[in-house]
């Protein structure tokens, strides 16, 4: 036919309405289960994806955040007194910051020649062809002079090396832990903006009184105030203090905000979880300490104090995240929800056609069987009639 | 049947094409309500979903970023010099970098015994039996000694602690603020990665003239000289410098990339954008500050400045987000589409099932009732025959 | 008709079955188009969905982690010994670590005035008039006093400023590169936990023996080992070592964790992988290097050393993924894989009824086109005749 006429055709057909002829089974098994299945995806939708998961809100898990830590708190050392200036580094007071609990000094280290520590592999020797000069073993202490001398006040011997004198490992002086520094009190203030919703919280009540660094942190009486002492973080963490001011250790503060902006912003307020996050099982790596020095002249001459400092490490890390009520998601969600239901169809055809429907009843009427055979106009004149008449009635209004 | 027939009734089958029967109603009404919501569900997802939200592409939204901070400036102190070289901390120029705007010293302290703060718990005494020797209130500044002396140079008494004396609360010196820091310049690299589409960015134009330092940057006329001066930088997050320098502040400098790699790659080039990320409202809490010691000797004794520095620090904080067209994505997309304008039916069918079909022809016509009744082998034939001889004319090709 | 008899309706229908009827087409063309798109559909799901991207698994992508490094190991610069100690900041041995491989030394730099650099935009004179008192360059390394002096030792004069004398630029000594830190080590510790799955890994083996630091990482060999050569590192980024040493770098190091813990979860070991993350083409801003002075006294006097170090630094980024078999994805997945397969109907359904429906069999058989005509009785009564007389039939079983 001619395009005009399909161009007709086209715009008369394009206001039907096309809806899928449906057979109804008046059979009280197949709706039961039918509606058994039905109603399970439904459940399933309304109760876990949105009452649970809250699927009608858009949400936003990576907010903006900025953390500042202040620790304070005074302790005695045997007759020394430490304060937090003195043992807590970086000083800046940024998310991750560390106190030393304990050191271990090496007094007055100068630049020179002396022996090399026995255990380092092949460092033993009896004359001086034992040391091959200017070689250093990556383990070692410093680069070999060629020369076999005595190992300090001892009788055996080991190769020389030109490194800091004396070597660590010799000269150490152990220094007892700051036990008191139990009572150090870490001030966390965070402060987070949930770009998205334009929404910016702080952990701390706003128009706090002065006095706000005198409190402490409590879940229920006092969650606004972000003040913790080193003993009830380790406690929280479930390690004894007293093992950490040995080997040190690495403790995660988390600050967990969870908000729903469907509800007042105001009762959002972050709650806090504390745990080890350097390994205990395997003891030779777990702990933490660092090694820094002391650099001074003595007569024309540099000298240093090296220390290796175990201490606690705070790793302050926020996790966020918030949700509100947004058209989109629930849009697709609910289509989701729809079409999933189309799903209890397929089940329940199988079910059907497979067991309930013997004497083939069901098939017969829900398939209609079609092909097109040019060789036999009867039948295409048959369905042509049967159903094309009907087709013609309705549509042209001319009768049988 | 034998497992045989099933067979080969199954592979028959197996190539038959089954499509919905579909009753179409010439209804003008229902016809446009259908185009109507069919039109509404399509706008959507070409609209919002494809042209808005570039549902064709994938995404990398968690880039691999370096960032790289240098502050350089000079400037006078009354008649002091002060440049960037003793003001910015940490000097090593990572992603958080801080300067000094003003300092409270307080000079010449030294380990020792002095009086405690008034301020402190029940530090006021009138004699040595209102002091607990070694008491230590985790608010005051050491250790109590059990004596009460006189508070300084004052006529009350309070009660005397082992700490580093004097203490900062009495002696403290504020030093004027460093208003010249306003032209300090910071100068942030930063070279970003998205692995997924092996693509390195940076916020600098490669073979740049050696004068890179010395522009400033301006989005229009000098996107890519990313060198900000603290003034330019306060402006943005409208804050007063000179409050910053009273209080102290932190700043974040939020580097955000949006690249589109479906275009030209180049085009990508980073916005800068400056808020201040502690909070202002609530005056106690709010500001930068922290503590640290100059430690020296003088004839023998060990003697410390503690300084309590108030600044800026600028957190630096990239944000990259990067698409490009993918197939995956895009089909997932267009069948969602696609199975949601399904919708549209369940909705017409119901307005038409309720509001349109007054004299139930269209129900009529749209469900067809089956329900098995082995009773009665007339009815049973009846659909045989109307539809199982259709059937068998068709298969078999036997004219009735 | 009443309410109540409209609820009996409801409750009646209710547990009925409604199934869409169905058209067989029995036509290989179709059938065989139908089967393929079909196969295509579910080989995508299968194959990419299901077993490429594990779309049954529920995923965690943002593990915690921390990270602790520690840098060893000593060098010589011609006489003078260096050892991290005096190299590595910041020494707390966080996830940002940087060693100075060479060093630009300002020695005796003392407060006072002194000429400023020729290159400084106007500083050049020839007469007081033309430096302005209290004008500083923002480039400049100071305030002018507003007299023109000989620039040190040269002929030519230039403006004097108020600054640490003399300037970098005139005074600055260059020192060789510590071309043995090649051999460096850094000791890299990371434990990671996926909250989700509670479960925690390290990227070391737990009961290690104490001669962890001595060991070196190998993907085959040594896995468990993360101690790595600075040599070791620059290769693997593909960078020469001598080159770092010229303008420093920053490298990143990243530990990439993919974890399935629906099997093993002790199976799951980081991969190291290095890259440069500065950019290397634009010669002017690559490289890293740091600013840093060491403050003492000469008699009375206040002198510096100012340090302009170049270094490597490492920025160590911790990627995190985990999955593990969950059932609502997998329900989720399974239910748009099979609505997708609804989508090849459509696609046949347009091939059916525009290039094989010649003989428009298919249409009318699939169409049946409805309209209602109150003005037409017959057309209806027969409507009602031809279905709803098989209705009541089969309902109440009346035969014709």
């Amino acid at each position: 036919m001619g395009c005009l006429e399909f161009l007709k055709d086209f715009f008369l057909g394009f206001w039907d309405y096309e809806t899928p002829k449906v057979m109804v089974v008046k059979d009280k098994k197949l709706g039961v289960i039918y509606r058994a299945v039905q109603f399970l995806v439904i459940t399933y939708f309304i109760w876990y994806v949105f009452i649970s998961q809250k699927a009608y809100q858009e949400t936003e898990t990576r907010p903006e955040s900025s953390v500042y830590t202040e620790m304070r708190g005074v302790a005695l050392l045997g007759d020394a007194v430490q304060d937090t200036t003195e043992c807590v580094r970086p000083s800046e007071g940024g998310d991750v910051i560390s106190t030393i609990l304990r050191k271990e000094v090496t007094h007055d280290q100068t630049q020179g020649t002396c022996a090399e520590h026995y255990s380092v592999a092949n460092a033993n020797c009896t004359r001086d062809s034992d040391c091959i000069q200017g070689e250093s073993d990556f383990d070692g202490h410093g680069q070999r002079t060629g020369r076999c001398i005595r190992y300090y006040n001892y009788t055996f011997k080991t190769c020389e090396i030109k490194s800091w004198c004396p070597i660590e490992e010799y000269a150490v002086v152990r220094e007892p832990a700051l036990e008191q520094a139990i009572n150090f009190t870490v001030f966390i203030k965070n402060a987070i903006h949930f770009p998205k919703f334009k929404v910016l919280r702080g952990n701390i009540k706003p128009n706090k009184p002065k006095k706000l660094l005198r409190c402490h942190y409590h879940p229920e009486t006092n969650p606004y105030c972000p003040v913790f002492s080193l003993g009830f973080i380790a406690a929280q963490a479930r390690e004894k203090f007293s093992e950490l001011c040995r080997t040190g250790g690495i403790i995660g503060v988390f600050i967990n905000w969870k908000c729903d902006f469907d509800v007042d912003p105001s009762a959002c307020i972050p709650t806090y979880s504390f745990r080890r996050l350097d390994m205990r099982k395997n003891l030779p790596s777990s702990g933490y300490y660092y090694r820094f020095a002391k650099y001074y002249h003595k007569d024309g001459v540099e000298y240093r104090s090296l220390i290796k400092a175990y201490g606690i490490r705070l790793d302050v890390i926020v996790h966020g995240h918030a949700g509100r009520f947004s058209l989109i998601p629930t849009i697709i969600n609910t289509v989701t929800a729809m079409t999933s239901v189309g799903i209890c169809s397929i089940i329940c055809d199988w079910i059907m056609l497979t067991f309930i429907d013997k004497n083939e009843v069901f098939s017969e009427k829900k398939f209609d069987d079609v092909s097109k055979q040019p060789s036999q106009p009867i039948t295409t004149d048959f369905t042509l009639t049967s159903y094309g008449s009907t087709h013609s009635d309705l549509s042209d209004g001319v009768p049988l």
